[in-house]
């Protein structure tokens, strides 16, 4: 038994509460090494005698990589209290129980040696809104979405779409704009916007904040946004702002007041400044967003400074009702802050989205006291490199998809942030070099996986754009040159995943076989399983699935029953695809 | 290589923040397997062209168990900010580089596949208070330490140390009883007291308490409380008190209410109750620690049920300037309630030191916002069950200490509560077989390791008694029934952990060399090393060790000054032990 492989430890996403009843536990094995694990659990104050009590049950392999079997299991405690282990049956037949204090070849009988979930209270499992499950988001670049109220241009604006976005440029989106074309958002089947930054800032993308508590007259004023929330929650839109609070805009006040001020400035512990005078040009001698100078860092564990960001998350949740703070470049903020932050957050809404822009490895902002979810560029990274780049085999694409599956807890995983693209990066279009065939496979995936999906604007009608700033052109509201083709096909998979349960976040998701170039999944929930077909190649292919054989099932897209025999072929056109209902 | 049996992730002991300027990441690989490790790493936004500027550092291998290597390795990035990768070349030559995105034979192009530590802030690091490296702990279970006013003797109080104690009988031990003996541990060389529980109870162990704001009258009253804690500070020693948070007592007055009054009582939601009415006789039909109806599990997690538990918390810190908190049961409350404990207690006095008593892997609550310590029995068992029971070979020895010091941050174990035995197990003698040797060698181990070491009251004289009750004996002062040898030589090593930086927190710890009946292991600080050998056998054995070799050194216990040749011989009599000094 290759034990050096084997990896269990009671934190994270291998022991957590996932509702007030359960206890889910996750185990990792060296690929192919073991065929059975049984859990042994019981309560650590149950004893008969001298022998404590426990039960056995068998564990699911819920997924391979290159590297490694995952085995979960869900667990219901009879008093909310559990020690366990883990009984390892390997190929070659070898047994061990895996314990705390190592590998036994015999039940251990000190109850200490056992792991160890001491106690399932409520108030710590990880939650997040419930109804984020369920939401499907846009994301829109206010400036490029579109110009409803042209008297707000801004000095130099552009005619829409009338030049290639630069970092400097202007094209007058608004509030207006948005308001306008909430209808369109309707019909295409998005529940959830996702604002970047609309408070007052210098550049297009205000992403250098003046003044966390005023509108950018841009878009519009305080009354055009609190009729923009409404009009978006009177059609079951929930808004999500962005949360500027890593680094201020050079404009902004308290720095602006230290520039005036220097050491003299009341404001000096509101940034990090490593001496005087504060130097802006060249490298800056103070922490700032990267090494950008017009981006000084602010100082979050400052009293002053931290309450007054916490005074403007608390303020448009309270005064504009909105329903999500997206929090850029959260994780070089610290902890402290973030658990005040959610604490001031929650007590005013606790239905209040907390999502944070990491784009790495996020579990230790996701135990339940910090955010409710990451934007989850390990998904990311996997979908688009595998479908729009074609930059990926698909073996090394299954791969990516699993572990980022088994890296957090469920629960975690149903709210993520599955974001294909955004203003931070080339459009997938261009990624897919213009192939809208993959990028309907990229689609299929994105919106049959578990998780909350993000479009990022324009996306939707073929719009196209290298890394920034060709990825923020202006939003195509010309029909004749809009794919309306992908637009359908999107609508399509929305209502899919609205109607049909094993489509979303009420199904597991496993691969069933991968191939070189055609991949299979399953969706399975209460009510029945979905298996998808995805062809991702330029040639036909055929591909045999032994989920299908013997089974009686409808395919989706096309509506057909089909009756498959003890040899389930399915011939697929190139990027061709399927979706087969198999009733429970 | 064997990459299946790597593993970093950057949370918990892996990747972590040690002071303001450092941080420490660990590695795990398959014994044997890699032969060296380069840490590869930089400031994510440090570029020169299009190419990421980065660094190059060996990782030091700072342990071995029977399954993995461990290495670790201190940075100090420039600007707080880090993103890393591991160049691993195994013993057959074979290289790769590990990332957050797997495995990569060269140099990966994109700085999103590596792993991120995104910022240093000094507000997330893991801090217990400064003077806990420095103690050495000494628990009192006060009934059982001394009768220093026997005006205050309960009904029914036996004569000191007439009978074997039962779990209802009384020995009369109080406050004044430890103050007429403070000298005595000062003589020791003490500097800590962690009493079992002073509050109003019941029993004999007092953990279930009747009222958290007053004194149990047997041991004296407020007034007492104050001076004893004023005697302890006058002569340097710290006083930690037992926070019995996780149930009350039958008598508590909230849950006599709840036995009157059943569904009329206020405070029905102070405790999970079942159903009505409540049941105490035979199996309790509520929430309890086990399965003990006398002690109803208390619902830490209703608001007035904190606010009275916390204002407990607040009122002993502020009103008698206690030092420590010991949490009984502390992993079956929830985290919750524990940040907000941390919280009320820092902010009154931030030099509060908080102690959990948990039996198991305790790195939730050792992030930084819970505790600053848990009991650790990890370390515990295998020091118990290798020097004094003498039911663990020297391997697994090794492994399990090598394993207590991976598995959390250096700066946690640097404070960890190091116990040998307690109110709640045998005591070590009596696990020892009565074999003094063997405890000497125990006590050389636990007072030459990192942490901070505790002394169950009366083991420095020889005491014995089984599981409780027989642990809970009368302290002996009877100066000719007391072991003074034991006491001496217990003294000698605490002087030795004060006046030598390598004996105590300032070193780091390293075995040397693993045979089956002797040990050595290496302290090394700033200053030098220590080289100790520990023969636990009652053989006389003749060792080798390289790390002598052609080296002069002193032998601390005999003050002997030695040239070893190029052949370090030692040869040790049955439990023989010796400790080179070899300076720097």
């Amino acid at each position: 038994m290759n034990t050096e492989a084997i990896f269990h430890r009671p934190v994270n996403q291998f022991a957590y509460s996932y509702d007030k009843d359960s206890i889910h536990l996750q185990l990792q094995t060296k690929k192919d090494d073991i065929k059975e694990i049984i859990l042994l659990f019981g309560d650590p104050y149950h004893f008969e005698g001298d022998n404590w009590h426990y039960n056995q049950s068998n564990m699911e392999k819920t997924g391979s990589d290159s590297l490694y079997d995952y085995w979960r299991i869900k667990v219901k405690p009879d008093y909310k209290r559990l020690r366990y282990g883990f009984q390892c049956r390997d190929t070659k037949g070898d047994m061990l129980i895996i314990t705390e204090r190592g590998y036994f070849k015999t039940m251990p009988q000190d109850i200490g040696d056992f792991f160890c979930f001491p106690y399932l209270h409520e108030v710590d499992i990880f939650q997040a809104p419930d109804w984020v499950k369920d939401t499907v988001w846009y994301q829109i670049f206010p400036d490029r979405f579109a110009n409803g109220d042209p008297s707000l241009n801004p000095q130099g604006t552009l005619p829409w779409g009338s030049e290639y976005p630069t970092p400097t440029n202007f094209f007058g989106g608004d509030f207006q704009g948005v308001i306008n074309h909430l209808d369109y958002l309707v019909e295409l089947g998005i529940n959830g916007i996702y604002f970047t930054p609309i408070f007052n800032a210098y550049s297009n993308h205000k992403y250098d904040t003046i003044d966390y508590f005023e509108i950018d007259p841009q878009f519009g004023d305080k009354e055009t946004f609190r009729k923009l929330v409404k009009e978006c929650h009177s059609r079951g839109i929930k808004v999500m702002l962005d949360a500027v609070f890593n680094h201020s805009g050079y404009y902004f006040e308290p720095f602006q007041d230290v520039l005036r001020n220097q050491e003299k400035s009341r404001y000096i512990d509101w940034f990090y400044l490593w001496e005087f005078p504060v130097q802006t040009k060249g490298y800056p001698n103070y922490d700032t967003f990267g090494f950008v100078a017009s981006m000084p860092k602010l100082n979050t564990t400052n009293p002053e400074t931290k309450k007054y960001l916490l005074d403007v998350a608390r303020y448009w949740v309270e005064e504009f009702d909105i329903d999500g703070w997206r929090l850029d470049v959260a994780n070089e903020i610290d902890h402290v802050f973030w658990r005040d932050f959610r604490k001031v957050v929650k007590e005013i809404k606790p239905s209040t989205f907390i999502l944070g822009e990491i784009w790495h490895d996020s579990m230790k902002w996701l135990q339940g006291d910090q955010f409710d979810a990451v934007m989850n560029y390990p998904f990311t990274n996997g979908a688009v490199e595998y479908f729009a780049a074609n930059n990926m085999n698909s073996d090394t694409f299954a791969d990516s998809i699993t572990k980022v599956l088994h890296m957090y807890p469920k629960n975690v995983n149903e709210v993520a942030f599955n974001l294909l693209d955004s203003h931070d990066t080339a459009r997938i279009l261009t990624m897919a070099d213009g192939n809208i065939e993959r990028i309907k496979l990229l689609y299929l995936f994105q919106l049959s996986f578990i998780g909350s999906p993000c479009i990022y604007y324009g996306d939707e009608v073929g719009l196209s754009g290298g890394e920034d700033p060709g990825c923020r052109k202006c939003m195509e509201w010309d029909q004749s040159k809009q794919d309306l083709a992908l637009f359908d096909f999107i609508k399509q998979l929305l209502q899919m995943r609205k109607e049909i349960p094993a489509f979303g976040n009420q199904a597991d998701f496993k691969f069933l076989k991968v191939e070189e170039n055609v991949i299979a999944y399953q969706k399975e929930s209460n009510e029945g399983k979905l298996v998808f077909i995805l062809n991702n190649s330029g040639e036909k292919q055929t591909f045999e699935l032994k989920a299908l054989e013997n089974k009686k099932v409808k395919e989706l897209f096309s509506g057909r029953e089909i009756n498959f025999s003890n040899k389930a072929e399915v011939h697929l056109e190139q990027y061709g695809y399927r979706c087969y209902q198999i009733p429970q």
